[in-house]
């Protein structure tokens, strides 16, 4: 059955990334359990103010009740119809943010969702990944893209560069005509029209296994890189447009907080430092520059 | 006419506090003008890094053009009726925030406007002005909460507890349940039925001018008060639930994050630290807890 397999293979993924950060930091994670008064339970993973890890949240839920056909439309992507005023949902997902203290080491981001209307006809399986680094190391974008595309090539070779444009355009803020990072996939609302479920099944198996091997070496290899005060004061004001994105521009962020969600789970995700310096401009032909193009133009990674 | 006359005021009232403000830092506001394509021009002035303050914005701004029969509902707060797809509009208005160094010295916000739908005959007088501490002194919020009842019982004794009543309601963080500080005087949107143009607009020239008494004497005694790392660590996270109030919950800053408004400007309202503890508790019977009180029940002050 596709409810019990995914939240099993979400919660073991939960497991092995928990484990690995905390091999890599040396510190290890608090687990807050939750449960919901109107069905399902979540496990909640937080590590901060750790040696590599500024702040590190890692979570499972599984949360189930009744939509109204409005909720149904929005959770599904498009218009859904049934009997009555409600129809049961069943949702079970795996969020991370992992926000490392060096500069030079990127912010990853990674959610995998199953979710299921009604008895099981109609269901969706959703997700994404993606990297914010304060600097550019065209080497780490390259290997974060190119283990996901990897993941998604061995199913349909039209899906990364699909995933990929769909990434850069959801982590995007408008308002500063930038976007979050150098992306990497979104997979926007995969169902029966997309293939077999057994295989998208698959698919999510492999991206969210793919994470680890994405993410880890580039930490190895940034997290104990000399750098300087003003690299960490960037560092900073960058971490203020993540802020940014999550409370202004994210819709799950934004769902979760009016439809009451636990607001700790919902927000673990914002750094433990952050800041804005009015009208910064870094200066031309500098690094901090640099990366500025970078989310001005998305690029071709992989 | 009152067009004319309010921009002075506001504009005058933006050089005092100014000039207030340096006197007290030692540090000048830089100023950027502005011109808005669509008519209207704007002075954004900000200090940061300066000896008191961390961040100070004051700016005005008088702003023109058409607006749609849903944009003007927006704006009056109220059904608006007129012939033809638009109708030319009219604000002027200023705007400060302060986020002073020391975690003993409180944030103070202050906004006031007044708006003209078509020809002169629908206007509005609005604004707002309220306190945001870390630390609770009854002092503080007495002083601030006086000063503004004093401006306000000139006019009418009813309208300062409407006012601060509506102050408690808007700066209020819903997936909180908590306010953002001890509150102040918010003035919803006066109009010809709330009296007559020339007294609002005394109300508002009065309620402005009572800035800098309700403030800077609180400024002048917090301001070099000795404090720990912890007690600053404290106020990183009161300033992150400033930015979730500012990006999540102000009317204003998504109005004009949406409407294509000078982003600097807007957002020149954060402040240069702020940051995100998971699940972080004040210990019971710490001064961190009594605050964390105060914001979920608001006090009778003055």
């Amino acid at each position: 059955m596709m409810r019990a397999k995914t939240e099993a293979l979400l919660q073991q993924r939960q497991n092995a990334i928990c484990d690995a950060l905390t091999q890599i930091d040396g510190m290890p994670f608090r687990e807050d359990s939750w449960t919901r008064a109107e069905g399902g339970f979540g496990r909640t993973r937080v590590l901060q103010h750790g040696t590599v890890f500024e702040k590190a949240g890692v979570s499972t839920s599984t949360v189930m009740g009744m939509l109204t056909k409005e909720a149904a439309k929005l959770a599904m992507g498009r218009e859904v119809t049934f009997e009555g005023e409600h129809t049961p949902f069943f949702a079970t997902s795996i969020s991370l943010v992992i926000h490392p203290h060096n500069p030079m080491a990127p912010t990853a981001h990674m959610h995998y969702r199953y979710f299921e209307l009604g008895t099981g006809a109609n269901w969706i399986f959703s997700g994404s990944a993606d990297l914010t680094p304060s600097y550019v190391f065209e080497e780490d974008a390259m290997h974060f893209h190119r283990v996901h595309k990897q993941a998604c090539d061995r199913y349909n070779e039209a899906w990364y560069p699909r995933f990929k444009q769909a990434c850069d355009a959801y982590f995007y803020l408008p308002h500063r005509g930038e976007h979050r990072g150098v992306g990497g996939i979104f997979l926007g609302n995969l169902s029966a029209e997309d293939g077999e479920q057994e295989m998208l099944f698959s698919l999510i198996r492999d991206c969210a296994g793919a994470f680890m091997d994405a993410y880890l070496p580039i930490i190895e290899r940034r997290k104990a890189m000399p750098f300087s005060h003003e690299q960490k004061d960037w560092q900073r004001l960058r971490r203020g447009r993540y802020v940014e994105f999550n409370l202004v521009c994210d819709r799950g962020t934004a769902f979760g907080l009016k439809t009451g969600g636990r607001v700790e789970s919902i927000l673990m995700t914002l750094p433990l430092t952050a800041g804005w310096e009015y009208d910064y401009r870094p200066m031309p032909g500098s690094e901090e520059a640099r990366m500025q193009e970078v989310l001005q133009t998305p690029r071709q990674w992989a």
